[in-house]
């Protein structure tokens, strides 16, 4: 049973003030009411990203002979990899803050900080399965743009890990440091994912043209289920932004703090941390 | 002179409301003061764009052999027109409200719409261009991702122009109605913008393969002057997106009205448009 105390239409909710319906549950937590539309939109996301990282497993199964780590096949390890990790799993973790409104912050970062970790071990497999293929068969390295791209995000993805590591999960971080930090960590997270999906379609592109020639003018299976694959990677891009960054679907600040006035003191100095 | 008002480290900062320093100039019209560094970014903003048209220029005139509209070089028109247009001119329009901050919101509006007319037009003789060469050459038309995502563009362009047009320049669309579907407007926009740029670096690439192939990975001229055109208009998408999403650079919602009280109606019953 929730008790929800709904914000007066007043001028504080011109500001953006009051975006939030704030409640105690019956153990005395505070919750937050979930916006009807957002499980549907979470719901749909998922939908997608299943369907692409099941598309591109079809895809590598049926036009490109499957996957295998000691063979020709090795190279498929790479885009597998990458549609799980650098796609699904990280655009996952850019979501959780939307998904689980309700959780403690700090269950919340941890499960963020960890999707971003296997998202990236994942990626990291995929990146070995090019590089050790590439050396089997005496190819050039990192000469096209794809390989320039999907260099810059790992670097990008590895920096941010990083000093996300540092601000949020490591204690030492003052309160006030996170807040100032947090934008440029949301901005910074979102461009990484959006430099992912675009390298991604590179990648396929490559793939494509590089098998298929001419002929993908043709209109052959492989090339428009490909390109179906490449919407789909667009779609679920442009439907994780549109969920992360929906103002009235961000999860409040703190909202237990706000609630209980548990730490009136922040509120009244402007060292509160605003909302992920 | 003006004379700045800034607001209180109160609570109502807290919540972001008071971003902005208000001020008054000589002519009684209400001003805002800039961010110290927004001037730099919107520099560096244009001199990439800059830098991304004149060697899209640079590589047709290179390597392609130029451009004419009558001859087998009107394939060269597309790419030109394209970064133009769907790239730097639709940059520059989504940041008109952060570089003219103290016009009139009309005559920002009309500059932000005028903008986009321009940037479409252009667009439109690239895809003119591209068709009409096709159609001379017997080539199939719309078969690779490239164009699947460059039609999705233009749709949506469209939509978005048309439907922007209805709502904010139309005297018609009330104040209320603005408000609800302005976040709408700036998300599909900058999604629009993204996608624009992700099309371009897949057409990009096309053009390399198409022309290098497996000369691609000898790291010729043509193929690294090309990686670096493709790094140059991702970062001009990042930085253009950067101005636009950093929260403290937003244009505060009606400044004047803010400052004047001119519509003290509205600030009280919750019917603010917000900021652009």
């Amino acid at each position: 049973m929730e008790l929800l105390v709904s914000c007066p239409r007043s001028r504080l909710f011109l500001w953006g003030a009051c975006p939030l319906n704030l409640g105690l549950s019956m153990e005395g937590r505070a919750t937050v009411s979930t916006p009807a539309a957002l499980p549907y939109y979470v719901a749909f996301s998922q939908l997608l990203g299943l369907t692409l990282v099941a598309m591109t497993g079809a895809w590598l199964g049926l036009y490109r002979g499957g996957i295998a780590w000691e063979s020709d096949l090795q190279f498929n390890v790479h885009p597998l990899c990458m549609a799980i990790g650098l796609i699904f799993l990280q655009g996952d973790a850019l979501l959780v803050y939307r998904v689980f409104r309700n959780e403690a912050k700090r269950t919340t970062k941890v499960l963020h900080g960890m999707l971003h970790v296997s998202a990236l071990t994942i990626a990291l497999v995929g990146l070995v399965a090019v590089f050790d293929y590439h050396r089997k068969k005496g190819y050039a390295d990192l000469y096209s743009l794809h390989s320039w791209c999907g260099i810059l995000v790992f670097v990008l993805y590895f920096v941010q890990w990083l000093v996300g590591f540092s601000f949020f999960l490591f204690p030492g971080a003052s309160f006030s440091l996170r807040s100032r930090y947090r934008a440029s960590h949301i901005f910074f997270g979102a461009t990484i994912f959006i430099l992912s999906v675009g390298t991604a379609l590179l990648g396929l592109k490559e793939a494509l043209l590089f098998k298929l020639g001419a002929k993908y003018s043709l209109f052959e299976p492989e090339g428009v289920l490909a390109n179906v694959l490449g919407l789909l990677l667009a779609c679920f891009g442009g439907v994780v932004l549109y969920i992360l960054t929906r103002p009235d679907w961000k999860r409040p600040s703190q909202a237990e703090e706000q609630a209980l006035s548990m730490d009136f003191k922040t509120l009244t100095e402007g060292d509160s941390p605003g909302s992920q």
